[in-house]
């Protein structure tokens, strides 16, 4: 999708849908995670690299608007890119397609904080520098 | 909570954490519906009433903030109220707490949907009156 | 229900349900669970008491059997007894009712660990005494 | 993995994590599923071909043994062979492998029940068929 650097392919599983027929919509945050784990497998070195540096990123904040249902089994392309970085804090933003049609769209906002502690640490440089050349990437 | 009508009662279950030892950030959107349900049982004869009358509710938008983790086996607090109905659309407002500590909070909008179709109508009267007493509740 | 010292409740929420309209099986492992740590609570002192002294309990095997659904909004009782405790080993059952009518059964097998390492170790003192004492009471 | 005709590749996130560290065991029959949906895409026509004649499959029982615990971003294969049909019941069984490394095997046993009534149904010959045939595939 244009401007969105990257896009993880994603199976609406049956576990994922409701009675009403379509998937649940606390799914797509599952789906904006697993988008921002291979986002940062291409970019960053994986999110199990900051791990590794005890650091953990949390979710602070998430914005989501569905615009059309999902069903069993689609194909979706969970398009992802980081728009901002500033001090401890990134923003992820996504756009889930299936077929070329816009589904939900949405952010997330991220805090880098000490495994141990919890408490806010700054964004290791190896990620801002990553994460900064991931958007001018095509 | 001061201005909220309502409480639902949530315990962390371990399924609900994650491998950084707190909640798992999507459960939030499980808990604001099991609010909501919960809510509607209360105010409006049940979430099932709708669905009797080939009616859904779709959620059309959210919007989250995490300010501290929940973890295992806590016991939570997810307040709810119903703050506007217009035409097809309601939204709700969520405050999450821990022994009076505030974890996170947000919204979500819904619209009313044909069971069937998935195609937006009228509110019902029954459940618009509902709604709009819920809000001066104490 | 008879022979059974516990019992869990248990309220379906529509995030559990999927496109059949029913509940989704995975979820019995999770009302399992919830079953099980409400169980500990009642018996002896809680799961996290467990975890306060490094240890885990990890699953080891499990065997469900559904006979009916379980739908949207139903009410549950998860009954739950610990039916045998040998070296760092113990077993489950379990039976779902809704209003007298079971739904489904199973049992878990849990071997306890150290918490760093996920080796096995032997179940503490104070819970083998506790998971006896359970499977007298009424 | 030998004896298995077909095998699903899953890769665990982050979401299926808990807080000890490892992948929850209620994600295996979810795992499970998604393997079963892909065999059956592979040698039936797809799950959606049921659902389209107004069946549904359910589970009726499963059965599940954990070696091994699987980790954030393992990539996990998960085995699957048909290994029994009868009347209107059928058998899955599973391995979950990590680079050869058997984490979990189970199986799952499976009615065909109409879609509205979720009264059992004799499966239908072409599911039959298929599935007979894919017991013989390499």
């Amino acid at each position: 999708m244009d401007g969105f650097p990257f896009a993880a392919a994603i199976r609406v599983r049956f576990a994922d849908t409701d009675a009403q027929g379509i998937a649940h919509h606390s799914n797509y945050l599952v789906w904006f995670e697993a988008a921002r784990v291979e986002f940062l497998e291409h970019f960053a070195g994986g999110y199990q690299r900051l791990r590794d540096e005890g650091i953990e990123s949390l979710v602070l904040e998430a914005q989501l608007r569905f615009r059309a249902p999902a069903r069993f089994d689609d194909r979706l392309l969970v398009n992802a890119r980081c728009i901002a970085i500033r001090g401890a804090r990134f923003r992820f933003e996504y756009a889930v397609e299936r077929d070329g049609l816009l589904l939900a769209d949405g952010w997330t906002d991220h805090g880098t904080v000490n495994a141990t502690t919890l408490r806010a640490c700054r964004t290791p440089e190896w990620l801002r520098a990553a994460l900064t050349e991931s958007a001018t990437a095509e």
